[in-house]
């Protein structure tokens, strides 16, 4: 299918491939590479400063959180009526923006699939309903909604290069993701007090009296908050991690972070809420908990984790390959289904 | 044209015709009743609760400043798009729906008058500029944006018989508008300080801490803040005026309650900023002054002004026929221009 035109919508919070913190600017990234790489005729419509193989259109500058004098408001209808303005130039939009690049479908003849990143509040379902008959992916089965035409599954994929596989085990309790309730920081803090292991916390601090009220106090020479981090950054703590601790609470979407992690070799210990049974093989790529004790308990199982067993697990489910292959399936139904119903594709 | 099919886009931060508050919708409902009035098929979006006599399409049960369990954007997105999906039943929409509108206008094909209420803040100028070959009406000639392609200026018009000439002048000074600085009632305040005269204040509390800080100190028994109001009371208020005082401090955009306030008899001494020297004639139907002492001075001139004479000037020049006429030349010059693009009239 060499020959279709793909334009990749991505989020412009941040620059596409994110700096640091950005999963949905990190995914679509992935995807849009993933295309290039197998030959796809791909336009990236990302901020102007992102950096892509693929043709990249931008009207916004920078991501609107890296920039303040962006209004976040203006630059999202600028970027996402635009893709749509030149929609007759593609074969198939991918959009990775949210609920608001639905209300543009039913005015192009191009079709949309809509990878639902999450759903980033109750009050935006009523627009998913309108549309409901639209293209959708999810990304992982514990993520969906009700009614919606989902045609498919895709796993985020990640590029394993940049995770290479530790050597060793190291010693210390790692936290990596937003310092917010819903990704459970205190309760990694409970772990590393109620087993004495050192914790490292790191991640954009997302929800300020929660950082300052259940995160700060408990920071001490064991107990660290290094700030946001890259993928070095992440390296750095996956090199001396004896585990990843992800005790979500709230229903885990995806979790980049737990592949990332596995891609490494470093087990996790999730909490089994959404997706993270999906990600994380009980007792293969680490062990899914219901609570804090079963945290705790799964410490002493550690040893019985193979690194490398963890990262083959991540090439097989969550490479980009894997993603890729995963939605060009999707695609060559969209244009199956578009040609059946007569209409021209691309618009 | 009665044949023509208009669509009137109104916002949906209010219901439209407000009940209080709310210029655009209040504007909005006045052209879609005056079409209407005039024969033409109009359909109105607007909030699902809005009264009309011109046929309602609505998906948003009522303005999110009166419903805290909506959010803005979802309804926004919803609100628009929903117009736009159905263009192919009209030949012209006729938004007042501030930049957001203007990144559906090239999807579709039925051309979009715009009319511009304001330019709610500089970081929305980018859209203008991107869609400045658009059909633009603005609403004074003070309040134009360079390169953006005006067809005309036309005044808003009012209600005249919702604001009947008063019998007689009251004893009061009256302030009608948001309670913000830009509308100026601290020098509505000095100017009841300065002469001794008695002071309503109306209107709601965009700005609390303006409120708190240079208002709520000046109130007393003789300068009082009644809250806002509705037709019946602004009606009240004018009942015992002896001027309207609407010192505002950056430019007017139009000034609908200068209009209402003539409509009743009741001259303005309006701040010479903006559209003000438009909507009222120096030593006709009120003054226009630079600063609060001239304000002051003004008040000793309010015997010459006639009120017959205000009420004739807001009926010749911003009345609802008045305006409904000026908006009609607007679309035949689209319809015709349209017309010799060879495009079909209506999508």
């Amino acid at each position: 299918m060499p020959d279709k035109r793909i334009a990749v919508l991505s989020p412009i919070a941040w620059r596409t491939p994110p700096r640091q913190y950005g999963a949905w600017e990190t995914v679509a990234s992935n995807i849009a590479e993933g295309l290039v790489a197998r030959g796809w005729d791909v336009t990236l419509f990302a901020t102007a400063d992102s950096i892509t193989r693929a043709h990249l259109h931008a009207v916004v500058d920078r991501g609107y959180e890296e920039d303040s004098t962006i209004d976040p408001k203006v630059a999202e209808y600028l970027h996402i009526s635009e893709a749509f303005e030149h929609a007759g130039e593609f074969d198939l939009i991918h959009s990775h923006y949210d609920f608001m690049a639905l209300s543009y479908t039913r005015l192009v003849k191009t079709p949309v699939l809509t990878t639902i990143h999450g759903f980033s509040s109750p009050q935006i379902m009523p627009v998913y309903e309108k549309y409901r008959d639209g293209n959708f992916v999810s990304i992982s089965n514990s993520d969906r909604a009700p009614g919606l035409n989902y045609l498919a599954t895709v796993y985020n994929g990640i590029d394993l290069s940049l995770y290479p596989l530790q050597q060793s085990r190291g010693d210390k309790l790692v936290f990596l993701g937003r310092i917010h309730p819903d990704k459970g920081v205190h309760l990694a803090i409970e772990v590393a007090h109620m087993s004495g292991l050192p914790l490292r916390i790191a991640g954009i601090i997302q929800d300020q009296a929660y950082f300052r009220d259940q995160v700060e106090p408990n920071l001490s020479d064991t107990i660290r908050y290094i700030g946001a981090v890259d993928v070095a950054g992440k390296n750095a703590l996956f090199a001396e991690a004896r585990a990843l601790l992800h005790l979500n609470t709230i229903p885990e979407r995806f979790g980049l972070v737990l592949a990332e992690a596995n891609a490494a070799g470093v087990p996790v210990i999730a909490m089994d809420l959404g997706s993270c049974r999906e990600v994380i093989e009980d007792g293969v790529t680490g062990f899914l908990v219901q609570d804090v004790n079963q945290a705790v308990l799964a410490l002493d199982r550690l040893p019985g984790i193979d690194s490398s067993a963890c990262r083959s697990r991540v090439g097989r489910h969550f490479s980009i390959e894997t993603m890729v292959e995963g939605y060009e399936r999707v695609y060559r139904r969209i244009f199956k289904e578009h040609a059946q119903n007569g209409l021209p594709s691309g618009g």
